[in-house]
């Protein structure tokens, strides 16, 4: 049996036992972690030290190494977002419906874990920590499949998550761990029907345009966001320059940064050209259609692939619209429906914006990077589904849940 | 452009504009749909009449050809589906959580349409107007795939409604019938990305499965069910005796049906020879394991692929077990996660197979045929779900529908 299929039955049968488990007990075995990453963080900081040389070895960009090395205030901070997670409300066994039937059956639609979870994901090892704690306080076991390139870090954190939760009423193989660094690991647990019940991707746009195109398994898409903040005629310059700046600048590797800036012509007459002016400022490259290049003549030409891509990066579109249509249209067509934002002052125009933009948060007078489970104080963050079934926007634990009906009767049966 | 491509973006167009229509419009839209379906009944049946032609020359079942046949009476039940639909509170719109941050974001998150939905299903053209009034009803615009023995009465029922919806304030490109009767405009439809925000399959295992391995659109698995009941040792002989019969016999054909009986052995060694004689009465052919065979000399031996088939006929496996244990054992190994059932006076097992059973719905002591969204008072049943995600068990409106975040501010930025 492959390592992949190996696990993911440990991991189903865990996930029994874990069922049973009150929230104290999950709790409990959760502070434990958090305790056991803090008192045998050398080991994990060993261990990560060697991902870090083969990383320098391999040519890996100082930027990737930075995401991917642990400090003792990082593992810190790790530690310390698993303390959070157990302060947080445990959905499981929330009742959501409840209701008599004529016939006497009572039914009581209750919230129960997922089962078995995969995750695959990217360099960053603190997301296998926050990942495992999410899932296990929803009472989910979870198959982490993270990059090669963090492997003996996972592999290290991993190792000690499991020690600890065998003293804990915790199964040790609900924390499952895929060292099988081949593409042909994850391809297995894409088919995994059966064992794992839903897999979710965070990564970059290749990793997630794998998972959805060959899953057979249920998938959580998250992340891919070309965000846009039209600023519309009656826009406050000075508001509508502090959020088109946010958006842009503030983080731009992240998926709620904007990615091309709409704006009104009668706006842009007046105030486009020293808006620019804070880009360029702020090294902002700028590629703009035809008349916003009047405007500003430094920036280039902007192509409709520039209006499909996600940059994540310091490069910004910019287009002249004649309304509110038009900006609605440019949307429609290019948005991937993660967070959309109107700069206006006629309440009308926000309505129609935030009524008829598709995408899972709408913005009237505010910046996208608020799109986040922290910003929106669900206290942690699974990632941010892009798709529209199951959860949409930033996830917080319930999105870890499914439900069942539990129906009590006294000998009926369907005439 | 193929014909699945094309339609599926007059949809999508459509979609944007079913998003703006209030209840009202939508209810007067679906009205005039029942109507419609009614007064020109005499095409309908024409045009079915062509289909059950067909169905002769080609050796279609005579259950088959009842399945697809359209009679007035028929006609009128379905247009009271329509209307019962209209009847039913409007999901969209409603309001799930708001909150207010500190900074002084104003946060609400709100029910909205899925957007465009892919139905792809078999014969019966029931579906047809069920499916169009759910998805209508929700402000979802609708690409229906029906199977190609029902394609002449689909095509009259489809045109119907969408001359009807011409002079409504629904688009009637939010209806639309794909009348490519081959394998490849399924296909087509389950990679659909951008266009399709769904694919919903309803009909026999191996369309689920198609649909199921190789869509890439996000999918709602419905319908297959291995269900079973567990009949305790403290089961009262009567009451085990109703919930059994019912659960196999009174519709053998649909999901939520028995297929395999677990008794304790000491209320097999009590009662279970008798009980046997129940289903032989009613022509239900029993596969037992040895031990049931000792009480029931008549039944053929069951196999391990018995115990995995969902006959959907009057066959029934019988297994004695020694406990609950071995009964849940049983049940996780062969079950599908659909309805499961103990029939006991024991609280504390009733407790332990309800919290441990992992089904969209458990049962104790009632039949499993209950798991219906007219028996559960949902008013219509888009379908019953499978899996974890989105909905679980009886697909009620609230199904088709997602959520948006809509954030109102006043020029808030990121720190």
């Amino acid at each position: 049996m492959s390592e992949v299929r190996q696990k993911a039955a440990l991991a189903k049968n865990a996930a029994a036992a874990l069922n049973l488990l009150t929230t104290e007990q999950k709790n409990e075995a959760l502070l434990r972690l958090a305790d056991a990453l803090i008192s045998r963080q050398e080991e994990i900081i060993a261990a990560n030290e060697r991902d870090l040389s083969r990383g320098k070895e391999n040519g890996t960009s100082s930027s990737l190494l930075d995401r991917l090395k642990l400090t003792p205030e990082r593992i810190e901070g790790i530690a310390q977002g698993v303390r959070e997670v157990v302060e947080l409300p445990d959905p499981v066994g929330d009742v959501l419906e409840t209701f008599d039937r004529p016939n006497g059956l009572h039914v009581v639609q209750k919230r129960v874990p997922l089962g078995v979870i995969g995750m695959i994901y990217e360099a960053r090892p603190n997301v296998t920590v926050d990942a495992a704690a999410l899932c296990l306080k929803t009472g989910n076991a979870v198959v982490l499949r993270g990059g090669s390139a963090a492997l003996e870090s996972n592999r290290a954190i991993v190792g000690i998550m499991r020690e600890t939760l065998a003293s804990s009423a915790m199964p040790p193989d609900a924390l499952q761990l895929i060292e099988d660094p081949n593409r042909s690991s994850v391809d297995e647990m894409l088919k995994l029907n059966g064992l794992l019940d839903v897999v979710i991707p965070r990564g970059g746009a290749s990793l997630i345009r794998n998972v959805v195109e060959n899953a057979t398994v249920p998938v959580i898409e998250t992340g891919a966001g070309i965000c846009h903040t039209y600023v519309d005629d009656t826009a406050q310059p000075a508001m509508a320059e502090a959020i088109a700046i946010n958006a842009k600048v503030q983080r731009p590797s992240v998926c709620n940064s904007m990615e091309t800036l709409l704006v009104h012509e009668s706006f842009a007459k007046r105030h486009l050209a020293e808006l620019a002016e804070r880009f360029r400022e702020r090294d902002v490259e700028l590629r703009g259609d035809a008349a916003s290049r009047e405007l500003i003549p430094w920036a280039k030409a902007a192509t409709d692939e520039d209006y499909a891509t996600e940059y994540n990066d310091y490069i910004l579109n910019v287009r002249v619209v004649k309304d509110l249509d038009e900006a609605l249209d440019h949307i429609r067509r290019f948005g991937t429906m993660h967070s959309e934002c109107i700069v206006t002052e006629t309440a009308g125009h926000a309505d129609r914006f935030l009524q008829e933009v598709d995408a899972a948060a709408v913005y009237h007078n505010a910046s996208t990077r608020f799109t986040d489970g922290f910003e929106f104080g669900f206290g942690a963050e699974i990632g941010i589904s892009t798709q529209k079934l199951h959860a949409r926007g930033p996830m917080g634990l319930p999105a870890l849940t499914s439900t069942k009906f539990i129906v009590t009767g006294s000998g009926q049966v369907r005439g």
